[in-house]
């Protein structure tokens, strides 16, 4: 590691929030040229100029890998496999490009494969390192997934053969008057279909109908494939989760601990006591270096919970504590008084004002709130276009407004918006922008006679979130909504990586259907609208149904039908609309987007809820937190 | 307690297995009994017969309280609920059949609400501690899942608020034509069905239709109510269930603990060593006692477990541990000779004796049983009319039953069929099924020229079961079965639990909805199939899906219904016929099953294969398994 001034700039540089945002940047605009591309949603926009647009952004990647080169020393950065990785995605994604372009402008056909790549990105950049693991720990529960998988195709498949051979030669016909289970292929996958209970219970009434015996074959697959095994797999995803996070954040811990201690042999003093240590003085600065916003009271309080002997200098094992004690989160409660009393001590101490406060602070204040707030939901519901409800909005707004000033009045505005009043920034930032909008849609009623109806779903929405509010009064939900909360953050890893397999997918199933599913508008009385514009699919249910909507035509009707796959209900009438415009094979795409998708990465996001609230329900604090409660309490 | 010989002769006919057997017999009489009464699967029953099957069952279940009222002290026994239960259930079972048999014989309408209280006997006698422990940890469960529930509830009323202000208005027409989202309550129920996905993304496209924007309102709606709460909902059941389940285990191993120190109290001797003990002459009759069947080997090997210093007495603390030591099961491999060794000697000795034995041991014996197997699959799934593949069949089930004797030549039958080999029981019993089914069939086609289907139909599923065997094979997925094996008893108790639940709501639904709907046989002319016998489902997705079967006019017919709702797709369009045939508040039944079996029971069972799987997966074996096998190997 250099340790020049130059090398520690371009160090610091490298790891500069402002880089990290460009580069996220950078990447999204990427990832976002999918919405100009052929099949694009906004149209017309030529070749060229996509194609400029990824090779800035390829050329940003490009400078940010060779930063990274100089940062750190040539071996290390030839053996991360991640470096690997963006070399091989930019080289690839610059050759595709060019005969891409090549192609086109020769007028043949060309298909943009290296788009697949363009989320690995998102992946392997430093900042991914969330993404990677979690990436990581599906790799390494994929074995044990798979065995039961087998497993699971092999009940399917011989639960598929009783099928052929109980159902096969009686002659039954399905609703649409198609031959019942004669095809073997055909029976798997239906019986596929019928795991995710998505065909249920219309695949079992030809046999139903037949005889009610044969109800028992579908009850014991049901129980069989269906609550077992999906709950198997949950319980393989589960545990292979928790393995690997622990493994991981062992290792984390330990490469920490490493690393103080080389810390350590770098600042220690010798006579401070009988072992090597690190002087109040050493430790302050360090302090101050890696953390400048530091309060010196917050300082002091680390310092004595560390030095607990009170010698002025701390042993090699009350340093290595030091980013854990730096982790823990003190709220320091600052008792200041509020503003007025410095301002106008005057008034803000009178019989009136604190007769005013004193209500304000009183329990039936929220109670009458909450009161308000249900007969607020009774008025959202009824008609808005009666005037007497349109006028009482006035009123509502105007005592939500009254109660975050009463609140101001009482409690110190900083105390009152500081970082952890989650609910304070929210009903101020909802009433204020409710009465922004409020107020922008009757002037615009007033002067120009209509209505937007943009502006009307906003006000509506934000009517609506108002009475969210509600929940926080009852101390049992709010401990729900607290640890909903606390999952938050790492929930977004866990978007990335749904956004990365959406992507994916998204991206080979706009290659293999774009235009063959188109939607007319309902108003529209074009005659291929029964049918999507495929004669196709004339009679099939997907035609039925009206999913014409739900296709791959742009990325974002992609995302859309890949989230509704993913909700599964109804998948394999979506996907036996797709068959039908291409090929019976297409299932393949659906199923392996079931597989993927529902059964490793939803189990997945259980997994971690399931984990989230077991933490929560057996929270221990740790030694430190409770010493530095100690320390406070004297 | 009274411990005169004819009160303990009585205790010991109490806990009689015959005596219990007996109990489940007439409880399961007095549950079948729905299939006789009215609406009866087989009808045609007069009252008075049935009434006196369900007054004997009734005496019996009195005679057998009568007989645990002698057993146990007067004031236990008023004390326990599970009596008074069974009193209150038989007096108003009682009360419902005389008011019930006289409203009928005067001609007035009667109906048999006692029959809810008939599953409640299988949860109250005293042998359904298994059955009252689940109910109990549901029951302590509750207050949670209610505190989550309520807050999913005032999620989806919130989202149904403002669905009916961004949608109400808009003048959007359903697939049916019918306005859509435009009736508060309606919204309600339409959002709680998109929770099960069971409607979606149907109930998603006219708005997705009308604009791509709208579709961000239903993510946001999915992602919160089904992904989110669902999981919260796992997880409040998986962890109560941990938390009720451990604090019943640590009271019944507290309570042994007890009984064990007061049979040490009784039992103990002076004079052995310093502190009170138990000799070993007395610890083998108490041994002998309590388990006749235990053989001498397997005694003193516990003995030398329990008196590791050898002293020939035992102190409390050893003796204690007693009934865990009993548990533990200890297979005595008995490496006896071959029974042909003993008896023909000289030919199980010789040469070409001992080179089949060499082969049936050797692995690729396996292997190529195996690849027979795969082939059997093949030739099964062919047409079986072809008489090559029908003569085949013979020449398989030739092999298979020569596998059998084979390694019955090679191995010990008496090991070959011990209690823990279930793969050669199922095999075994398999193959001689599938043979005289095989016979009989061809008996009958030679013999009287036709075919049974029936008999078929056995045959078919006979045969496909055999392929099963090459699961054993691999030793992967011998693992994962042997798991779901080893769950299986304690599904038993899962399954009486649905029963109770199921029975419930069947006897409900038959009350609520008997006869409403009415099934034609596929072969039918009646104009009436189309809308199953009712003119209120013109028109509705229940006719048009051809759910006629689907309905509650017999107990069978129920339970398949009841079933259907627990896979939870298409359950609205179910519901939905039985509102039409009735009113829209039939709903509600609807609702509280998906609340009660899909929210509540389902999430138990998914807890219990969970935790079945990380047991499994952190076995850890007891201190005092252990050190028997320390034992054994010396």
């Amino acid at each position: 590691f250099d340790t020049s001034p130059q090398a520690v700039r371009l160090y610091q540089l490298y790891n500069h929030w402002g880089m990290q945002v460009l580069i996220y940047l950078f990447i999204i605009v990427d990832l976002g040229l999918a919405v100009f591309e052929e099949p694009a949603l906004i149209p017309d926009m030529p070749i060229w100029a996509t194609s400029i647009v990824e090779l800035i952004c390829l050329m940003a990647f490009t400078a940010r890998l060779i930063h990274y080169s100089k940062v750190i020393s040539h071996e290390r950065f030839w053996r991360d496999p991640k470096n690997i990785c963006i070399i091989v995605i930019i080289s690839l994604s610059l050759i595709d490009m060019i005969t891409y372009v090549g192609l086109k402008t020769a007028g043949h056909f060309g298909v943009r494969w290296s788009r697949l790549l363009r989320p690995l990105l998102l992946v392997n950049i430093t900042e991914g390192r969330q993404l990677r693991r979690a990436f990581r720990s599906i790799r390494n529960a994929l074995p044990q997934i798979s065995y039961v998988f087998f497993l699971f195709m092999f009940s399917v498949s011989m639960f598929s053969l009783m099928a052929l051979k109980l159902f096969g030669k009686r002659g039954l016909k399905t609703m649409e008057g198609t031959p019942y289970f004669t095809d073997y292929l055909e029976i798997v996958f239906q019986l596929y279909v019928l795991v995710t209970t998505a065909n249920s219970p219309d695949v079992m009434m030809p046999a139903y109908n037949y005889s009610s015996f044969f109800a028992v074959f579908f009850i014991v697959y049901i129980l069989i494939n269906t609550y077992i095994f999906m709950s198997v797999f949950l319980a393989v995803v589960y545990n292979n989760y928790k393995k690997y996070l622990k493994e991981e954040v062992r290792q984390l811990v330990k490469a920490k601990r490493r690393k103080m201690v080389r810390a350590f042999s770098l600042l220690q003093q010798s006579g401070l006591g009988e072992e090597p240590a690190v002087s109040q003085a050493r430790w302050k600065q360090l302090v101050c270096l890696v953390q400048p916003g530091i309060s010196s009271a917050h300082r002091e309080l680390l310092w004595s919970v560390s030095d607990e002997n009170k010698n002025g200098y701390i042993g090699k094992l009350a340093f290595v504590q030091l980013p854990d004690l730096l982790n823990i989160e003190v709220i320091t409660m600052k008792t200041r008084p509020h503003p007025l009393t410095t301002r106008f001590p005057g008034f803000y101490e009178s019989t009136a004002s604190r007769f005013v406060r004193r209500i304000v602070q009183h329990k039936a204040f929220v109670y009458i709130y909450d009161l308000i707030i249900l007969v607020n939901a009774v008025f959202i519901g009824l008609d808005e276009e009666n005037p007497f409800i349109a006028n009482a909005e006035w009123v509502f707004l105007a005592l939500y407004l009254l109660e975050i000033l009463l609140k101001l009045y009482t409690w110190d505005p900083r105390a009152f918006f500081s970082r952890h009043q989650f609910w304070n920034w929210f009903d101020t930032v909802i009433v204020i922008a409710a009465l922004i909008a409020t107020i922008f849609n009757s002037a615009l009623t007033s002067s120009e006679g209509y209505t937007s109806r943009q502006i009307l779903d906003i006000v509506f929405i934000l009517r609506v979130l108002r009475l969210v509010r509600v929940v926080d009064s009852i101390q049992r939900f709010r401990t729900i909504i607290n640890t909903l909360i606390k999952i938050g953050p790492t929930i977004s890893t866990f978007g990335q990586l749904i956004l990365v397999i959406y992507y994916i997918f998204a991206m080979v199933g706009m290659e293999l259907f774009k235009d063959k599913v188109h939607f007319f508008p309902p108003n529209s009385t074009d005659p291929h609208k029964d049918y999507c514009g495929n004669p196709l699919l004339k009679g099939t249910a997907f035609a039925k149904f009206n999913y014409c909507k739900n296709n791959f035509n742009d990325v974002v009707s992609s995302f859309i039908l890949l989230l509704e796959l993913t909700v599964v209900n109804q998948w394999h009438e979506l996907a036996g609309g797709f068959t039908a415009v291409t090929h019976v094979s297409a299932r393949i795409f659906f199923v392996i987007f079931h597989i993927v998708v529902v059964i490793i990465i939803i189990n997945i996001f259980v997994a971690f809820i399931l984990e989230a609230f077991f933490v929560e329900y057996t929270v221990d604090k740790s030694h430190l937190q409770t010493s530095i409660e100690k320390k406070i309490e004297e």
